[in-house]
């Protein structure tokens, strides 16, 4: 029976939708199931329609062009897209935080349809339980 | 025997703190404990007479007014709140972090009375070992 | 056999990097192997030479010269050497991150010598299933 990893995904800078992009590449590619909860700023990021600004993280804002410019020279794809293309060869599975998308008035059909569902916290907790780490990005 | 959930609270905006009132609550729908570890910007928040801005994470600075509004709408609680409650209903057990508190100052009785005890790193690392997962904040 | 704590660290700020630093040596204190996956901002920050802006996290931006002088006033040491300190007394291996060194044209040796290698993330991955707990800062 494989592991699973879970993520909760709350950040919705570029840097970060990346790195749980990337960790979650990681763990298909060693056979791991990822179980994903959005929430919070990256909900607003998985909208089908999202008009916020795209941006990276605060630690580096004084180079943030730079590093933009970089990882569009490697052709980085966005942290989404890698999720998608994890979800197509391995046993991923997204969800949308039920509580955010109410304060956001954010339904399912507003969100990319990588959102399987939308779910409470305390759903999400019991999938951790099963889960041998989870990590908060 | 019940599962220990374990969390690293370091961050001071106001959705972080909330995220961690989410999650402890989901936790102890669950049946879970939840041991927190409140540390850095987060502890500065948890003194009583804390006179620093409340704002949220720099992720959608853009839009903080809207979002602020949206939360003040439905009426979302604060996460020391969230965390008060789910405390009052099952076994979460929050620490001060002693290097921080020494750093900025910071004594027992200034703390909120959520706070049991101001413990080292050390000791909390050790309560991680018993739990199930630890995520960091 | 000892028990081994994960630890992805992407944030550049002095205090994640420092929280990286602690939670390493508290968990060298109780005898816990580390692994360190640098990535991101926190790996243009391991370089010998980063001219990089040091600053703290945007959480308290309002009063980062206040906490910044309290830090120094308590002569707490930075991440890189608190990490370095643990790295003598205990098990600690500190990995650089593959796909971002490629992105920004880092080589091994322009990064601190704590970097033992440069790994993919699939590699590290394969680290936390052999781990008790994965944490990402």
């Amino acid at each position: 029976m494989s592991k699973t990893m879970s993520i909760v995904l709350a950040s919705g800078t570029i840097d970060k939708i990346a790195a749980a992009g990337v960790i979650t590449s990681g763990a298909v590619a060693n056979g791991i199931d990822v179980n994903i909860f959005v929430t919070f700023w990256a909900l607003m990021k998985f909208r089908k329609h999202d008009d916020t600004v795209n941006k990276l993280s605060y630690d580096g804002s004084e180079i943030s062009d730079f590093v933009m410019k970089k990882m569009a020279e490697k052709h980085i794809q966005g942290g989404i897209e890698m999720i998608r293309n994890a979800k197509e060869v391995g046993n991923v599975h997204v969800y949308g935080c039920a509580l955010m998308a109410d304060v956001m008035d954010i339904k399912k059909e507003d969100l990319d349809p990588i959102i399987e569902d939308i779910i409470g916290v305390g759903e999400f907790v019991s999938m951790t339980e099963e889960s041998y780490t989870t990590i908060f990005i």
